[in-house]
């Protein structure tokens, strides 16, 4: 078993533990962070951290009310602009905590007046030192070079910084603690995935569609197919795909959707009956019946977990798929070609 | 001779029509924008306009210092949330002015107390109607799906926007005039690509990079070459390339590479060093000859154009790749399947 799959299966627990560990911390920082009044919040991050910044942008939108962005950290290291971020709360995400262009980002939020806080599994790296906040996620030492237990354990320590600050109407996120068992039930999907994989050995190239919550699944998804099968992955919002890329879909071409019931639901829904109309090959992740049984292949989510609890037991069969998928065409998916467990860019 | 290709050429005059009309519009709107001491600057846009619109967070962010975030239109439109955005200025960017989402964000952000401008095609269309503002781009009735002379004046009209707004330390868009003749001279590519594009007939898939100013140009020929030669290209930073994706580039890999002459020359030119020792087969867009002597293909933009001002020329050769791409695979670039020109997605 890769050690990829393992730290997959690893996941409610490293949940748990990030939920109990963090979630007080959070709730101490609350009023500090409701005094700032922040006009905006800025993500940044790479990667698959960066991926867990753009489930927080909707998260944090939705729950709170402010605006969001996620950073361009170019801006910062190599064009050298001076940001007024006096009145941003800015969180950076990484799972190493030693990318140089984040924390580069981090200390010009903080020399302008910014309030910093990090999500890290490290607690002792240099994005740690420098934010006036750290977050631990509990993962534990992810050896895998694809991150997976590390972006859903930021992902969990975004819903408790969405609680935090969330505003008057905003949701109490009562559901949180069922999202380790969720989470479990989802990893029951492995052998329907263990052999669903034979069909796509030879995939060459498919795209994957997600929106709102779960436009970040789409890109986190995308990237571990890349990474750990090379197959490439283009990455849309449904609304994006529509409004040019979908003209690439010709009969048979593999497109993976990320379909939960809520919010998205109708819109996703309208794709995939034009997906099939188009003869489409569609890989369906969902609770819902109606929707599966348009799908080439279904993945069924065994809970009815509403849209704003998806994400994480939704990227479950997604990770376990390209898991599966590297494993079937003889690569590890541990040790992809070219990369190492840390990226140091500026 | 394609619409696309036709409209391609027109861009000379079409750039020159919009900086002459709209230029003292921006300039007597400067003070108005200076004075709302706006914390923030929301951009709201879809496919090609979007990756305008990504041109304009950084060209905005590091002229006037102000944040600048790329609004997600879900939020507004099936999650229903009302952000805070009274200090924002809020930019809509929409060829056509009709798109339900772009439209409805901007009515929320109009309700809530920011000051809304539109950049526009139509300036008789719904969006013109809403926002307090309207930029219009001059770049009379785009006739085929695949917008271009549209994308380089929504462009134009950002540097105007930019320099109006920028801080004391901002650069003046001094050379902003020339930016028609360096686009006609990139024009004079064509009798290249139309050979060059012989070599990729059957190319699947590819990748297109470029970093900061030209990110927007990578996402640009990305969904050109999606949406007119059905082409899947993954589209990134040069850094977040590093930080997965990287593992699918083999020997004989296409990448497509954006790479001015400036501050992000040096990180773009250890990209091209990488993807020559894994055996890539690199397109490189660039007036230098120490980087383009180390590309599969060259294509030499003949003005050493400063980074500041390459988007509009750079992406030209890019544009005329997708369009004679298109007819040499038998494909009409004007007229792509599952396409048509005005797409409403909420």
């Amino acid at each position: 078993m890769s050690l990829m799959l393992q730290e997959i299966f690893e996941q409610p627990h490293a949940l748990e533990r990030t939920l109990s560990s963090e979630r007080r911390h959070a709730e101490r920082l609350s009023r500090r962070m409701h005094e700032r009044r922040a006009s905006l919040i800025v993500l940044v991050a790479r990667g698959t951290s960066d991926n867990a910044a753009q489930f927080g942008r909707y998260l944090l939108e939705i729950s709170t009310g402010i605006p969001v962005s996620l950073a361009a950290p170019s801006v910062h290291t190599l064009y050298r602009a001076r940001l007024r971020l006096s009145s941003a709360i800015v969180i950076g995400i990484s799972q190493s905590g030693e990318s140089t262009d984040i924390n580069i980002t981090l200390e010009n939020a903080k020399r302008s007046g910014a309030m910093t806080i990090g999500i890290t599994n490290d607690s002792s790296s240099p994005l740690a030192k420098i934010v006036d906040e750290v977050f631990v996620t509990r993962a534990g030492r992810e050896r895998s070079v694809a991150a997976t237990k590390t972006y859903t354990t930021q992902l969990m320590v975004l819903y408790l910084l969405a609680s935090a600050l969330r505003n008057s109407s905003g949701e109490g996120f009562k559901a949180l603690a069922r999202i380790p068992e969720w989470t479990a039930r989802a990893l029951k999907l492995q052998p329907t995935l263990l052999e669903m994989v034979e069909r796509y050995r030879f995939m060459r190239q498919c795209a994957v569609v997600g929106r709102g919550l779960n436009y970040a699944n789409a890109l986190e998804l995308g990237i571990k197919l890349m990474e750990t099968c090379y197959v490439g992955a283009e990455r849309f919002s449904s609304a994006d795909f529509l409004h040019g890329p979908i003209a690439m879909v010709e009969g048979g071409f593999p497109v993976f959707v990320f379909a939960p019931p809520g919010q998205v639901f109708p819109d996703i829904r309208n794709l995939i009956y034009k997906l099939g109309r188009l003869k489409a090959e569609t890989v369906v992740i969902s609770s819902e019946t109606s929707i599966l049984e348009k799908a080439t292949r279904a993945l069924r989510i065994p809970d009815r977990i509403p849209d704003l609890y998806s994400p994480i037991p939704y990227i479950v069969p997604g990770q376990m798929f390209s898991a599966l998928l590297a494993e079937a065409k003889g690569l590890s998916p541990d040790r992809p070609r070219s990369l190492s467990k840390i990226t140091r860019t500026v």
